[in-house]
């Protein structure tokens, strides 16, 4: 079964097959805000999307960066690093790419699982005495 | 298992896994259309793919577009909208990136899931009376 | 369950979920090869860390290709083509894209499955006779 959230005209913002969600290119909302603040931005509306879809930072598994002037990497690490959960670090790729609108510096797309599901107390195999 | 359609000198067109199709980039055959031209022609290319692994644009789950020029974003949108179907919306990604041939306007990649495969009468269990 | 590789500052070299490794952007430690030794340098990274996780190059689902200046393609595909097992080719997206330290020519990053696992013979079900 595939789930769409966050549906815009052209795409959906992340899509969700076998537990794993695919997200979309997020850019800011704010894009008077510098490569830094743009990043935690973005960041934040994964983190939102995430929990959307019943998973968290800690089960993202891949993300690619397009950074529109790679003089922003500096400002765009500073966002990574605050965000990071250092024990949970998704692979990683990040290049230089012009985006689709010149007030973006910044676009992140990226791969998430699914938290595993646990069995429940009530749903433990029955006994039989 | 892992199959392979499509297969080229240096990679394959499409390969899946797991009910799950990874698309290689896919250009136009035909490069003397513009960007909405070239955009039409790659999307019937992976429609033509999808069908032969047994999946449609339906099922498509995320897509990175990469446009030579942002001039031909609109272009590339018009060709989009035409083919998208509004209900099965991918995530996707767009940015800018010199293709390896000044020819290509637009160059598109993906993942598709398998539809479900759903149990046919005759295979349904057997109920002993 | 997600297992992470070669874990790094900021980002997890490789990232496994459901038999499927979700590689980092790998770029050339020897920064003074031309792009046919930094690709072949790359591509050793990639079979180091396929190995790592139980899999090799014949289970490369995907990759895509950054390369900083489309002059060196056909030198790229030098060692893509003395490295590829023509038998397992995965599918390929290749662009231009500014990479983040600009002495490397090339980036990759992909996605690879586990081989399957086949039951052992003394993991074979009980014959009662």
């Amino acid at each position: 079964m595939i789930t769409r959230l966050a549906e815009e005209e052209r795409l959906s913002g992340a899509v969700l097959h076998a537990a794993t969600l695919y997200l979309a290119g997020q850019v800011a909302d704010d894009t008077s805000l510098d490569a830094e603040g743009q990043t935690a931005d973005i960041l934040r509306q994964i983190d939102a999307l995430l929990d959307q879809a019943g998973t968290s930072k800690r089960y993202l598994l891949s993300v690619q960066i397009f950074i529109a002037d790679m003089a922003d990497f500096q400002g765009m690490n500073r966002a990574w690093d605050a965000w990071l959960d250092p024990n949970h670090k998704p692979a990683r790729a990040t290049v230089k790419a012009e985006l689709a609108n010149p007030a973006w510096r910044v676009e992140i797309t990226g791969v998430a699982a699914l938290p595993p599901v646990l069995p429940r107390p009530d749903q433990t195999e029955t006994q039989y005495a």
